[in-house]
C-alpha cells in the first residue's frame, strides 16, 4: 500500500511559493492561520488518504456498485472513509465555525481533496457531494434549513447530492420539468419528477439523503428563469430525531465503465405518495444558486482527473524504474549485455514527461483557482470582481483540460507498462476507465468550450480575458530575466497572440449575432486556451524555481528544482506547439464543415 | 441486432474504384476470379458476420473467460463462429487449393476479416490467429507438418497461435530463453520454457492447439540470430488420429480491461514431463519465417483498430441521430421550440466527422496494403520488389494511425453520447476498452516507430520512402487538375515537404551512428507520417469520388460521393494540420529532451 500517488513537494511548492498562501493570512477572515498549521493539516489530510482511500481504490472497483429493490450496496469500506473524512473536518472544513465549520482556506480545504482524489476518486466523489450540497443549504438556504441539516451531513451521517439530469432533457437545463407544487405557506411543496444520473444517491452507509434538486413551481415562466432549488431528503426529520419515508425511491444504479464503487442512481419523486421538498432561497433563483456548486464541482472534477492521472503516473513511473527490457540502441548488437530499464528509452521518457507535465500543470492550475476563490471571500471589496471574473474565465479550462489531457496522460501511463497495463493486474486500467467520466461529468468539454468562448471570454466586455491576458504577460516579463527561460518566455507570447488572433477572427460572427458560426470550433479554442494556459503555470513554476535556487531560499532538493525547469522545456517542446496547428484550423477562410447542410454527409 | 457496425457501400467503392480488384484478375494467379464473384463473396462475409459475429459482440464481453486448473471457458457462443467462419472458407481461404485453400486474393479475404472485426473483434481474434499460424507452417513447414496439422486448423477444429512473448524479455526478443534440445534426427526437439501472453492459447473449442513457437536450439548464437520457429502441438496426433498430451500446461489467463471474450493465456512447455515440437524449415532462421505472420498480424492489429473504430462510428452515429437534446444557439431563448436532435450541434458533426474520416481513411490504406500484397504475389517478379518495399514501409503506419486514432475516434463516440456513453446499457464503453490493446499488441507504438523511422525510411537507400512520395505525389498531380481539390492537393504536398524536412533535419545523427538521438522522437514522426499518410488516402477517394461522378460512372448516390468529398475537407481541415506543430517539434534546435541525464527529472 505504499505506492506513491502524489508528490506532497510539489504541493508545498506550489502552495507555499508559486502561490504562496501566507498573503492570505493577512486577512481578517484567514487571520487565525499560519503556515506552521497548513503543514499539520496537509500532513493529516495525506495521513487519512494513505490510511483510508488509498488501500481501497482497487476494492471499490472490484466489489462494484448492486442494485436490489431500492436499496443500494456499495463497498462496505465506504462507510470507515467517510465517517474517518468527516472527523478530520473535511467535510465541513470551509464553512464557518457557526455552521460546523473552521474557515478553512479554500486552498487548504481544496488541496486536501485533491490528495483524496488522487489516493481514491470514487470514494472522494461521496464526500464531495456532501460538502458541495451542504455549502449550497449555508449559502442561499434558511437558518432552519441549516439548522435541520447541515450539521448531519458536516458529521459525515447524511449524504448530500445534486439533483439535476433528468431523462428528457441532459445537458439542457431548460428543459428540465420535474414539478414543485406548494403545500402550505412555509415553503414545502411536493416535488414530483426522475432525475437521473444522481451520483451517491442511495446507499447503505448513509441514514438519510439530502437531495438538492432543481424543479419547477407550477407556473413558473419556462426556460432556466423558472426553476428552483429545493432540498429534497429521502427522509424527513422530525424534532425528536425520527426519521419518515419521503417516498424518494431509487429506481436504479447505472453500471459503469470506470468508477465502478461509485453509485450512480435513477431517482423517483412523489410517484405514488407525495415527496416533500423545501424551497432553497427564492423561486426561479435555483438555476443561480445552484451555479455555486456547480462551479465549485466543475473545478472538483477537473481537481479529479488532475488526481486520477497522478496516481497513474506514480504507478507508471515505478514500473518503469523496475522493469528491465531491452537495451539502448547504440547497444543492440552487445548481446552479452545486461537489459536496461525501460526508464532509459526516450519513448518511455516522453511518455512519462508528458504525464508529468500535465499532473502538475493542472495541480498548478488547480491551486490558482483554489486562491482565487479565497481571495474572492478576504480580499477587499474593490479587488474582487476582477478575483471573480478571472475565476469564472478559468473554471471551464480547470474542468477541462485536466478531464481531456489526462485521458491521453493516463493513457500513455498504461502504454508505459506494455501489455500488463491492460490486464487487471495494474492499477493503470483503472485509472484509464475512471478517467473517462471527467470529461462528462457537471456539463461535457463541448459545454465547457461554448461557456469559454460563447460566455466567459466576452463577459464584461472582455474583461476577463484582458484579466488572463495580463496576467500571463506578467508572468512572460519577469521570466525573460532569466536567459534560460527567455525562449519560452516568448514562445508564450506568440501562442498568446495567435489565441488573441482566433478571438479576432471570430468575433465579428458574434457580432453579427452569427452564434453557431462563433462557436462551431469552441472545442478547439478551448484546446488551445488550455495549453496556453498551462503553459503559463509551467513558466511561473520554472521561474519559481530559478528563483529559488539563486536567491539561496531553496528548501528542495536541486534535482527537484532541476525538475520543473526540464518539464517545462518539455512542455513548451512537445505540448504547446499543438497551439500552431489548431491556429490555422480556426481561422481558415471558410466557414466550418459543421454547419450548413453537412447532415447528409454523415453516413 | 440490426444496427449498422460497417459501410458496405464504402467497402465497395474503395475495392472497385480506389483501389481497383478488377486488374488483379489479369494475373494468373487469380484469373479464375470475376468482379461478380466479389460482390457473392463479401456478401456471404457480411451475411456471416451479421449471422454469427455481431449477435455475440456484447455476449462476448459479459462472459469473459474462466480459467481453472489448466482448462479454459470462454464463451459458449464461439464454437458456433469458428465453425461457421472455417465452413465459409474464410480460414484458409488465401491459401492454395492443395493446402485446402481457394487461391483468395487478400483483398477480398483482408476485408471479409475486416467486416468481421468490426462484427465482433475478439471472436475474429482466434480465428484469424489460426490462418497466420497456418499460413506459416505451408510457407516454411515440411509437406509432413502440412499434412498433419493445417487441414485440422482450416477445418476450425484446431486452434493455431503465435508464442513469441517471455516474461523477462517482452518486446525485447532477442532476449528470449525457452529452449529446443535436439532429440532425434527427425526435426523433433524438446522444448522447455513460458510464453506469456498467448491469445487463444486455450479454450474449450478445438480439439488441439498448434503453437508456432519461438525457441533456442542449444548452442545457437546469442540473440535474434539464433532464434528457431517451431510446431508445438498440445496434443500429439498420431496416424490413427489419436491425440497424446504434450505437456504444454496452461498455467493461467490474464483478466483484461478489454477484448474480455478473448482468451490471453500463459503457457508452461515441457516442465515436468517434455513436450515434443518440431522445427519450421532451417535452424536459426525462426524469426525471419515469423516475421511473415507478424507482418500480416500487424496489418490484421491496425485492421482490428479500424474495425473496432467503425462499429462505434455507426453506434455514436445512430445516437445522434434518434436524441433529441437543445437547441440551435440562435434558437436558445426560443423556449417553445422543440429540441433539435444532437447530430445538429456542430460540435457533436465535429466528433463524428472526425470518427469517419479516422475510420474511412484506415480502411482505404488497410486496401492499399492487401493490394500490395497481391501484387506481391500475383505481379511479375521485376515489379515485385517495389511492392514489397512499399507495403514494408506502409505496414507499420496501418499498424499504428488505426490503433492510435482509433482510440480517439471511440473515445469521441463515447463523448457523443454524453453519460450513456459511460454506462454498460450501450456499446460505446466497450469499444472504449477493446480498441485500447491495439496499440500495444504485435509491437507497441513505440516499436513500430522505431521500424519506420530507423529501419523503413532508410531501406535500400531510402528506396521505400521514395516509392511511398512517389506514390503520393501522383495523386496530388492527378488531384490539382480538378479545381475543387486543388487546395488540398497543395495543402498534402507541403506536408510532405515537412516530412522530408523533419528526415533530412535527423538524418545527420543516424549517419554519424547517434542512433537514440536519431530515434528519439521517432513515435511523433510516426504521428506526422500516419496523418500524411492517411491525407493521401482520403485525397484519393475524394477524387475517385470527382471521376465518378463527372464520369457518370457513378454506381452510387451523389450523397454517398459528396460524403466522401465532404470527410476529405474535413480531414485537411482538423486532422492534417497537425503537422505543422509536429514538424516544430522535431525540428527543433535543441536535442531531445528525453536522451541524456534527466532521469533524475523524472521523479
Amino acid at each position: 500500500m505504499s505506492r506513491q500517488y502524489i508528490c506532497m513537494d510539489t504541493i508545498r511548492f506550489l502552495m507555499g511559493k508559486v502561490h504562496p498562501i501566507a498573503p492570505l493570512f493577512t486577512y481578517d477572515r484567514y487571520a487565525d492561520f499560519s503556515e506552521d498549521e497548513v503543514d499539520l493539516l496537509l500532513g493529516a489530510a495525506k495521513d487519512l488518504a494513505d490510511q483510508h482511500y488509498f488501500p481501497h481504490f482497487k476494492s471499490m472497483d472490484e466489489h462494484g456498485v448492486v442494485y436490489d429493490n431500492g436499496e443500494v450496496t456499495t463497498p462496505p469500506e465506504l462507510g470507515d472513509i467517510i465517517r474517518a473524512t468527516a472527523e478530520g473536518g473535511w467535510i465541513g472544513g470551509t464553512d464557518k465555525p457557526e455552521n460546523g465549520g473552521m474557515n478553512l482556506p479554500e486552498m487548504i480545504f481544496g488541496t486536501a481533496q485533491l490528495i483524496f482524489q488522487a489516493a481514491n476518486n470514487s470514494a472522494q466523489g461521496y464526500v464531495g457531494l456532501t460538502t458541495g450540497s451542504a455549502r449550497l443549504i449555508t449559502s442561499f438556504g434558511s437558518q432552519e434549513l441549516i439548522d435541520t441539516y447541515v450539521p448531519k451531513m458536516y458529521a459525515g451521517q447524511w449524504q448530500g447530492t445534486m439533483a439535476l439530469t433528468e431523462p428528457q432533457a441532459g445537458s439542457s437545463l431548460s428543459d428540465i420539468v420535474t414539478s414543485a407544487t406548494p403545500v402550505g405557506q412555509d415553503g414545502s411543496y411536493h416535488i414530483k419528477g426522475q432525475k437521473i444520473f444522481i451520483s451517491a444517491g442511495q446507499h447503505q452507509h448513509s441514514e438519510n439523503f439530502v437531495h438538492l434538486t432543481l424543479a419547477r413551481i407550477d407556473g413558473a415562466p419556462a426556460g432556466t428563469k423558472g426553476i428552483s432549488l429545493f432540498v429534497v431528503p429521502k427522509f424527513l426529520p422530525s424534532p425528536d430525531g425520527s426519521l419518515t419515508y419521503n417516498h424518494v425511491f431509487c429506481a436504479g444504479d447505472y453500471q459503469k465503465m470506470g468508477q465502478r464503487g461509485y453509485a450512480t442512481t435513477h431517482l423517483v419523486f412523489g410517484e405514488d405518495q407525495p415527496t416533500v421538498g423545501f424551497l432553497v432561497g427564492e423561486p426561479n433563483k435555483g438555476l443561480r444558486y445552484m451555479f455555486q456548486m456547480m462551479n465549485e464541482a466543475r473545478i472538483a472534477v477537473g481537481q479529479t482527473a488532475a488526481g486520477v492521472a497522478s496516481g497513474a503516473y506514480y504507478a507508471s513511473l515505478q514500473y518503469a524504474k523496475e522493469r528491465p527490457q531491452g537495451r539502448a540502441l547504440e547497444q543492440k548488437k552487445n548481446l552479452g549485455s545486461e537489459q536496461t530499464l525501460i526508464i532509459n528509452h526516450p519513448d518511455v521518457r516522453r511518455m512519462l514527461f508528458t504525464q508529468k507535465a500535465v499532473v502538475e500543470g493542472s495541480f498548478s492550475l488547480a491551486m490558482e483557482c483554489l486562491k482565487l476563490s479565497d481571495l474572492i471571500h478576504a480580499a477587499p471589496e474593490s479587488e474582487k470582481e476582477d478575483h471573480f471574473l478571472l475565476l469564472d474565465l478559468l473554471t471551464p479550462i480547470m474542468k477541462t483540460y485536466p478531464a481531456e489531457m489526462g485521458q491521453k496522460s493516463v493513457s500513455m501511463g498504461l502504454q508505459v507498462l506494455g501489455g500488463y497495463g491492460f490486464t487487471m493486474d495494474f492499477d493503470l486500467q483503472q485509472y484509464y476507465r475512471d478517467i473517462r467520466i471527467m470529461a462528462i461529468y457537471e456539463g461535457t468539454t463541448g459545454i465547457q468550450s461554448l461557456d469559454l468562448l460563447g460566455r466567459k471570454m466576452t463577459i464584461k466586455n472582455g474583461k476577463a480575458a484582458q484579466l488572463l491576458m495580463a496576467a500571463v504577460q506578467r508572468t512572460i516579463h519577469e521570466a525573460s530575466t532569466y536567459d534560460e527561460l527567455k525562449p519560452q518566455a516568448q514562445q508564450l507570447g506568440k501562442a498568446l497572440e495567435r489565441m488573441g488572433g482566433v478571438v479576432q477572427h471570430l468575433m465579428p460572427y458574434a457580432m453579427r449575432g452569427e452564434l453557431t458560426t462563433f462557436l462551431a470550433d469552441a472545442t478547439l479554442f478551448m484546446e488551445m486556451a488550455g495549453h496556453v494556459v498551462i503553459g503559463w503555470q509551467w513558466l511561473k513554476m520554472a521561474l519559481q524555481a530559478k528563483q529559488d535556487q539563486l536567491s539561496g531560499n531553496d528548501q528542495f532538493a536541486d534535482a527537484f528544482y532541476e525538475s520543473k525547469v526540464q518539464t517545462m522545456q518539455f512542455f513548451f517542446r512537445y505540448e504547446l506547439p499543438k497551439t500552431v496547428g489548431l491556429h490555422r484550423t480556426l481561422t481558415a477562410d471558410s466557414l466550418p464543415l459543421t454547419i450548413g447542410q453537412v447532415e447528409s454527409a454523415l453516413i
